[in-house]
């Protein structure tokens, strides 16, 4: 294997940051979070059995709870004092919740975090539905929380996640996706819940027009960055440090941006593995490796981490325009670190 | 065939009768309802084509718009003269709309208003993300409407939902479900939408508490009836004035009325027909019509329909709780008849 150049020569020290940054901002946060844990745990009860049991693998399978830390973050670097965040932020991790119920459906992923997925476990349709119960859960307690504004963000972001699904359905395949198109899936699938996570938090807590815009920027250059890595990750990462099966969108054909820039700098005959194996979909039990050493020796994975290091010193600009606090600082030391984690 | 005493032989007065009522009611709300197809196109609107087609094939296939009628015309019934019940009424159609492409995906079905099905047309991954998108613009036309208080009962009725499909998925193939079991399902799959939707036009109208509730609880009774109805055409209707596959509910093993009672009441040779082809799926291709046999000579059709028009009664006393004027009377109509009709 030629993969001296991948994160995973790194794998400790980068492993160690990033965890450790998510660690400090959990520590800032733990009452919050906890109460965020119950809060959700009373929104996954239901009289069908089966609603709480798959909602309970899902939510309680080691998830970082990352997008919630936003809320959560953000509402106390603003000074909030009240309990409205707790319910976003439980909101917000619904919604994701959600989306991957539903998203290990659309691409029949088998593992999740080091487990087997709902769909695997229960069944196809079973995830649809408790999707959609986690779906609606979300909204009453963004309800509870009162705040009409926050609820226009957060209902916008979930109608935004579910179009950028649909368009990386519809760039599957398609050795023609550009840098520009891979970017608006990246953008409306992963950073708008991140960058509505962020904004609702300041907003709960009456921050100024501002540094609410800086707050909803900063989540979206984070959730870039995050999902570069993760697409990076899913050809350089190790299986057991990811704890999702690596070579997913590979195997998928999805047009992540390691195989947009490898496929754009192949030779002829590379090109012809490429169309072989991502547009017609027709895989051996080698070729993901040679994917793998393709993206490494045109330097796709290289460009790829160094693209997502561009977003995270974006995010950390972004916070430059917030008030300076232990909460700022442990934001910006995830930002800081989201481009060096190995899972 | 010994359909006789089948709803079939009505078919030509009951069709009209239903369909009369509700082209009653839809001409008293004409305006209304024309706002609430525009403001539907407007939701379904999407930088991604995929989208605006799936969304389009639902929403124009011919749907009665029953649901937002309840809103519309619960809403004029209280006098209401603003438009946010369009917005409203259009949420609840959208929120129909994704229920259905979602049941679509879980039953795997084929056929719906006589037309093919997105899951089948588009496929299932897409007929999911779709669904979660309509889900979204629902939630963000309620919010855009302002009410809180509607905003809770719509988003709680969504829930419900959820949670009756799991429900109903649950009870699949189970011939111990009961009349209670069964009505659980249907209150929530079904009646929780139909309930909302009458209360949510009560309560954007200002209507007092005990109005508000009269409309909420003839939603739900006319949302029972109009379920067992469905379920009793599944087995007695024609393919064509359906619109949709007859025998579905028997391929998948759902646990309807016709086949509790049914069941119930059957002696040990059709007992073991039962457990054949619901509890263990093992159906040949003269068993429909055996089923549909059975279930006429149990008298579980007719006493489908009569507990169905006990509902249906139910609704009608709930209206005489609000003011009697012409929107009343129309949904008094449309109650009246529910249980005549065969699509």
């Amino acid at each position: 294997m030629d993969l001296a150049v991948s994160p995973l020569v790194r794998e400790d020290e980068g492993a160690r940051s990033f965890a450790a940054a998510v660690v400090h901002l959990r520590g800032l946060c733990a009452e919050d979070l906890a109460a965020v844990n119950r809060t959700i745990l009373t929104a996954m009860r239901s009289q069908t059995p089966m609603i709480s049991d798959i909602a309970g693998h899902l939510i309680n399978a080691g998830g970082k709870r990352l997008r919630p830390l936003l809320t959560l973050a953000s509402a106390r670097l603003f000074d909030y004092r009240g309990d409205d965040h707790v319910r976003l932020a439980a909101a917000v991790e619904l919604i994701h919740g959600a989306t991957l119920l539903h998203d290990d459906v659309v691409d029949d992923s088998r593992l999740r975090r080091g487990e087997a997925t709902a769909n695997v476990l229960w069944g196809n349709k079973e995830s649809v539905l408790v999707g959609d119960y986690l779906f609606s859960q979300a909204f009453e307690l963004m309800v509870s929380a009162g705040d009409l504004k926050v609820l226009q963000i957060l209902s916008r972001a979930a109608g935004v996640i579910a179009e950028g699904e649909v368009l990386q359905l519809a760039t599957q395949k398609n050795l023609e996706a550009t840098f520009d198109m891979y970017l608006a899936v990246v953008e409306s699938k992963t950073a708008a819940l991140f960058a509505a996570a962020s904004q609702a938090g300041a907003v709960i807590a009456g921050a100024d027009a501002k540094a609410e815009d800086a707050l909803r920027s900063f989540g979206r250059n984070l959730g870039v960055a995050y999902q570069l890595v993760d697409d990076a990750l899913d050809y350089a990462g190790g299986e057991k440090a990811l704890g999702k099966s690596v070579g997913d969108d590979f195997r998928e054909g999805k047009m992540t941006l390691p195989v947009v820039y490898a496929f754009d700098r192949a030779g002829p005959s590379d090109r012809d593995f490429w169309r072989r194996t991502i547009a017609e979909g027709r895989q051996g039990a080698d070729d993901f490796d040679r994917a793998r050493r393709l993206i490494v020796a045109t330097r796709a994975l290289d460009d790829t981490f160094a693209c997502a290091r561009r977003y995270a010193l974006r995010a950390l600009d972004d916070l430059a325009r917030a008030p300076l606090n232990p909460y700022a600082a442990a934001l910006a030391e995830v930002a800081a670190q989201s481009t060096e984690r190995v899972s």
